[in-house]
């Protein structure tokens, strides 16, 4: 089969890998159909991610059919369409039974980093009753293969920056960064209808973007004056909840600077080096600040709301390719604000599992 | 009247005041009975807190009786007997309406902060009928002096560090810092039946206090291995809740060092500076960091936890003087590693409020 | 000025009252511009409200201008506009600290019962600045006209209804009952984009405008199979939240056959006989029962939700009346089957006050 | 083996029963070493549980080292001293996901129930590495045997009672009914230190129980006063937490009239029919009434609170036999008025399981 294989910092090349097999009994192997690329593959091609060793297939995103199961799989049979987590959840450790799948012991952010992950025509699943979802039946083809936004961006955004972030009916949300995971919590805080979400970017193509799926202000940070403008949108009060979806002090900083007393900063990026905490100002102030790599426990909560039609994930899919070109892919994603790519989506069609 | 006064950094002195008046309806007068020295009070004195002027009547706690009340006092009488709250709280404004009374528009902590406080004969208390508390009758003169003590540090150690850290039954608890607020941290944690609380300070006479407190554990943080020793003690996970009871980028450090994944860190100490927060490796282990100035929402249930005898707020006084010796209280309080100071009461015989 | 005055079971008029006067030093006087009726003024007139003496004015929704305010009053002068909380809250009793103002120990639901009402000129408020809201410049005429909606309904609808229901995104609603309460719940649980709500009624128009104002199936009980139905549309399973808002035993009957595992009844009807728990079924069920009456403490969010465009109030209104004509509105409101009426707007024009 | 076995109503005999085997791959065989009988057995006998079918060993609750496992299983190996839990759970359901493993779909109360029980040299127990707990080392023989009351009686008290009831710091709490049950919520109530909890029963020896395991006080319901005496208590206010033990309408009853506005009456009796709930009055109370068959999902937390010695399990035993003498245990559990009897100990020797 066709893989996308991390050959150490800096390189990569889709190469003709053997199908996965079924190990563990609790296994499963899904024929790719459709996968993404992630902004943390970008990472480990940077060579940021230690725990990915050259040789591993990349990709932790993607919906396919199951190929087959091990003898201890129970929930899922040789044919069935499946939604796969980007977190991988025994199900029975400490961690799983208190929702925290994002550190199984035996899970958690695993795929196309400890091991060989969906950019490829096949997958292993291990733990796949708890760590695949059913594709629900009755889907259109574009929604169908819109579920890929489920596997990690969604239920991130959702999870870290808005539940995280306590977004509340009435409440106010600044979102920092207005990147696929910024705009996945912008799409998912209106679940819970603040009455004002205010992105802040460096780019205005992603701005607009912004305001088209529901932001109620933007704010161009390359003036300098983002705090100073939130400070002045919010009656002075400053937000209830600060999303930081960058991942650098200075963002992180921002956040420190309109959070309201009483309120929330609820950390979604990856973070590369240490930031200043401004305790100095914030010890007496009543806030919090949260951090989380996704539990992915949200996700069948989060396709119940993609089938009743309140979030439309298609959205969030700027440019498709085959999974042949999955290089050219990584050049478009790579280049986001010269291609004003979001998310791109991967086909991978039957032959190309061969 | 006899009143401690700030004179400006390092100068204070007691002098002799007229009695405070009712200024607004709202406003009571009370004759001090009992007051004590805080922590904040020796910060005022550096010249670290801005917003007290030279002149100002120190001291935020204290018990006394009711001497006057102006017309829209409806909950006290001339003659109560009543506990101050270190916060003032209008009980109208949106922030009392939420119970942060702490951020409170025309309250929080002002008393011997903004306005004069109540290491003096009397003290006006605006707001008063959401800022004082009646003294339960029945109460040994003891026990009803012990009542000081829930004017500040039994609810600052229990809302920031207790509520804030969610101890739980069974849970694990370190806290970092065993002076007055680490101790009162340490009794309140109790009342929520934790398997573990790990007290760590350099003074081996407080950590003899904090095991006879109930202290599980304790750990004398000079040898630089205290972080070690809890991931240790807690079988390599780390601690659910750490409280931060000092004050410095150190002590915070160490709490970032001993937080288990998915759990608190809950700030309780003043901080004069920035600290490093290592999100490069927080990021991914859902914790959260909380801050706060104290409310006193919690103040009617401590009330009738230490009526209940569940706490006994007694143990924390180790000394005792009068108003007239209130120079030298300072200097027991202000040499804590040498007195072995913890509270001082400071009684206020009536003649001193001649 | 013309007041609407209860005169025993069956019995009202439209008669001319003297102006009501400041008492308290915390009370407004307000001059009514529209108030509203509401179904527990029909219960009133039935003679079942036994706080309610003959000789009462009655109503408790309102908006209007500050005509008066006592000395303690400080958050609102004359000539404010306000919107009139149907409950009274004097924000410092124990249990308005607990935000439950519905049980505040000298206000809750007084007006229009306990002392005079809103269906007049003028209505004195107690507790003022604790019991009005100011009402946000910028507004349409027809938008700040709509805010009487947020008296009781709203809140009602939301507190009761959709906080105690716990709806929330991606979760199943079953509002049994669609009078102006069960739209009410249904507007507002739309804030937390639940992925199904059914309405139940009797009433065919009812369950129309059900369908127009978001509801995702609507179910005709006459048929005796609405039990049926709901489980059916639920896959089996039974709904997260059923909404109580009739107030019979036949209807909190219902709810208690189609709350899933797991769920909740959130009572909002209000009762006059006991009713049946079937607790030899739902012992095991995982089920919470709530009721309360409405504290209004989401009142200034509901503000914000209005202002933001998230709820659209003017929806409830019906039909209009001058305060002249009330005993037609009332006429109307009473006859709804008939009518189609839902709330009915009350026009006091400035004369009518005098 | 040895076995109880359950001939129908009025019927059970100590019968030789062929040994259980592995059956489904995630099965384990456990020895029994210690068990014990339940309430739930004597309703089982009386003919109340129709799932429970003639033929069926009864048992939920034991202790004992795994003697077989399946090829699923992973988390425990044959020798390993285990607590069965009277829960079983398979971890992956839609319910198990959400730590409500009562209604697991392919688990729940099954053992003794649906399949063979504890009371019995061995049992078969599916879904074993979620349905089972390791026994830590270190544990006295007494502390170790006492484990058995975590198999499902003090879980239930803590998550039925003191959970679901809210219990806090400070609280007021009444138990109605002072059976093992009512004192499993007692004891693990005080966990979180409320201020009051007062224990209600008709046998003035359990009562007498209820003060030696920490009561503040206690009331012989005969007198027909026990609601009277509850709000007289509680200053007129009722309990904050009125925890229902027993499971028949009259103590249902109770509750009702003890409960405080904005309290939680939660139900952990097993009834067999219908109860009166005064909704004509209770309406407007805002108050809480849950149901809930235990999850066991506090089991890891309440095995560490028994280790760190804050809940001392081994004083709810009040009788010791042999596995060769359960008939004679359930003669002294089932006259528990005569007997004193709270929870028997059923010892089970190894020659017992040959």
């Amino acid at each position: 089969m066709k893989a996308l294989v991390y050959n150490g910092p800096g390189q990569k090349s889709l190469e003709e890998r053997p199908r996965p097999l079924v190990i563990a009994p609790t296994d499963a192997v899904v024929r790719i159909t459709h996968t993404t690329i992630c902004g943390t593959d970008l990472h480990i091609l940077k060579g940021d991610v230690p725990t990915c060793k050259p040789g591993t297939v990349l990709g932790h995103e993607g919906i396919g059919i199951v190929d087959a199961v091990g003898p201890g799989v129970t929930g899922f049979r040789v044919g069935d369409k499946v939604l796969i987590s980007c977190i991988t959840s025994c199900g029975r450790c400490e961690y799983c039974r208190k929702g925290m799948y994002s550190h199984c012991t035996t899970g958690g952010w695993i795929l196309g980093n400890s091991i060989d992950g969906t950019q490829a025509g096949f997958v292993r699943i291990p733990h796949a009753d708890t760590s695949l979802y059913p594709i629900p039946a009755g889907l259109s083809l574009a929604d169908e293969e819109a579920l890929v936004m489920l596997s990690d961006i969604l239920p991130t955004g959702f999870e870290c920056g808005v539940l995280n972030g306590k977004v509340q009916p009435g409440g106010t949300v600044a979102i920092v960064g207005a990147g696929p995971i910024g705009l996945a919590a912008l799409l998912t805080a209106q679940l819970y209808s603040p009455s004002q979400i205010i992105m802040v970017d460096l780019d205005d193509n992603r701005l607009a973007v912004g305001r088209r799926f529901g932001a109620t202000a933007t704010i161009n940070s390359a003036s300098g004056k983002a705090a100073e403008q939130i400070v002045a949108l919010t009656a002075g009060r400053g937000v209830d909840t600060a999303i930081e979806a960058v991942g650098i002090p200075a963002t992180f900083g921002l956040c420190q600077e309109i959070v309201a007393p009483g309120g929330v900063i609820a950390n979604v990026g990856v973070h590369g080096v240490k930031a200043d905490l401004h305790l100095e100002r914030l010890w007496s102030h009543n806030i919090s600040i949260t951090t989380r790599l996704v539990d992915t426990v949200s996700t069948p909560m989060l396709l119940r709301t993609l089938q009743s039609g309140r979030i439309d994930a298609k959205q969030l899919i700027t440019h498709r390719f085959m999974l042949s070109e999955i290089m050219q892919a990584y050049e478009t994603f790579g280049k986001a604000a010269d291609t004003r790519a979001l998310k791109v989506i991967i086909e991978a069609p039957e032959e190309s599992a061969a």
